[in-house]
């Protein structure tokens, strides 16, 4: 069995098992809180849903382990509403006014009910975390609980960065990385060792999960970092530069105020055109950024892979789900997810 | 030994435990993330904590039902921090400038910063629910964090309607009421029952203790709808018929809406001067507005001491514990606390 076709039989069972989460839930009075949740969510259009790689990574690594696939649903579920909450709240803190061509929450709703049922959608991460006990008894479900909290708690000081570099001309390179740790490395992190702790791995497996799932993070950031300014218009379905002319700090464009005087002098002026826009993406890849930040993805790939044939030393042709999960981590960070 | 003596003896151990749990997290490069949670937690100066009534309930109860203090310390501690989280959300949500005298949250650090740190008081809060693993064994652990986010859940569902109200002119005296009972009235309900869920006691219980601290909750909520309108400022620390002037529809102002055509196209008004202002509360309590609030609060108080005298119905002068829990309960609804 190819990746594909696991992945064609495992995300519409996320969907449904996700869905089904919120049908258990009495919302009484309060049936537009749950229309917030299901739109967020993308259940009331053709294009919303995300692409559920986090709860995709924690289910295969789970059954690579030998768990069962309902042993690990609860997992999956509960990773990806707390990925959603931190969607609901990030944008509301990025002002960001749409996702995945969408309008985004607060924008339709206000501010003041997106960062409630941002709320929501975490209360329901944190109730479907809980639902282990049924699946796969009281020390697990205790134990992944614990974990989950001890990341949310992590995200928030990742956020905390990212909300604190807005304000902030002078960021280093370090300081950047230890964010996108805090934010994507360690959700995704936490996906993949969800998998080893839901199939009852001892803690040094759960190391290197928590590795492999940390650098596959970092790398994947990095890559969208770069795509976001010299991605494909026509691949990434943004314009050209787009994150140049958001005026995203992100890995290159740190780097470039960094080690790039022209740049970082130009950088400052206000309302870019699309040809300025143009200019400073390639000035960026002049000064070296994007061989930079290439760099970066490519050592955080290898050690996701050197991880990874540690995890399954064997060959892992032998059992699809290793394999599937080889495959998932290649096409991550190949960016043709 | 008197409330007064416990307390003394009680508050200064919520405290320490409150900051302990503070001080086990590792902020890494986050400092100013936790300086805004001891900023809110009231701990940077002399004026700013909560009276921490809800952790105290808990306490209380818990020790009535012979169950160690240590053993309901987490709970207590996370109660408190869970209330703090929906504090410092409805801050924003509400966009209130102060808190006890002291500038909220958000008005400092701004909208994007205050959400993030609300979101980690709700980790810290998750985190410390767990931590009756320890203290009580794993099943009371996992059943009350699972009762924690049920309650937080319909935390959500009450603010929703909440912030609905805000943009709404016509609230049913009965939708408000289902308001309450989802905020004040669910959070103080759950410190109760979380007493009762630590020391290990039955279902029956549980129930009574549930419906005895909704009564409470209600009633204590309700006092302080009168008391904002027509409570001496002296007494409350706050302007006169405070309420009416920040124009909040509370139970009384939504009877008038209802009952009383004077005091609706008066209302309407926007800048109401002072004088205007004495007006309306004198309006509203020739409607009968104070009068019928008052039956609410005297019926939900006298359902909370028949649920009391249910879960305790000996000689209570026996135990000191239950004792207090009846001395507690009487301050609060007559808001002498």
């Amino acid at each position: 069995m190819s990746l594909d076709t696991l992945q064609a039989e495992l995300i519409p069972l996320i969907e449904s098992n996700l869905q089904a989460h919120l049908e258990t839930q009495d919302f009484g009075n309060s049936q537009a809180l749950r229309n917030m949740m299901t739109y967020h969510m993308g259940w009331e259009d053709e294009i919303g849903s995300g692409k559920r790689i986090r709860p995709l990574l924690t289910l295969l690594l789970a059954l690579a382990f030998g768990a069962k696939l309902e042993s690990a649903m609860p997992g999956a579920v509960a990773i990806e509403y707390l990925h959603n909450f931190t969607l609901v709240h990030d944008d509301i803190e990025d002002q960001s006014p749409l996702r995945h061509g969408r309008q985004t929450l607060w924008r339709i709703w206000g501010i003041p009910q997106a960062i409630n049922a941002g709320d929501a959608l975490f209360c329901l991460a944190q109730l479907a975390i809980l639902n282990l006990e049924q699946t796969s008894g009281e020390r697990i479900a205790l134990k992944a609980s614990r974990r989950f909290n001890q990341v949310c708690f992590k995200l928030t000081q990742g956020q905390y960065l990212d909300i604190a570099f807005e304000g902030n001309q002078d960021i280093s390179l370090e300081t950047y990385l230890e964010m996108i740790k805090g934010k994507t490395g360690a959700l995704i992190a936490f996906s993949a060792e969800l998998g080893g702790l839901i199939a009852g791995k001892e803690v040094i497996v759960l190391n290197l999960l928590r590795d492999y799932g940390l650098s596959l993070g970092i790398a994947f950031q990095v890559m969208d970092d770069i795509l976001g300014i010299w991605g494909d218009p026509a691949v990434t379905g943004k314009s050209s530069a787009s994150d140049i002319l958001a005026k995203k700090k992100t890995l290159p464009v740190i780097y470039g105020l960094e080690h790039c005087p022209e740049f970082k002098s130009l950088w400052k002026e206000n309302n870019l055109s699309p040809k300025r826009v143009a200019e400073l993406a390639d000035i960026l890849n002049s000064c070296g950024a994007q061989d930079y930040a290439k760099q970066i993805a490519q050592k955080e790939t290898q050690k996701a892979f050197q991880n990874l044939k540690q995890l399954f030393p064997e060959n892992h042709e032998h059992s699809i789900y290793q394999k599937t999960i080889f495959e998932l981590s290649e096409r991550l960070l190949a960016r043709q997810w």
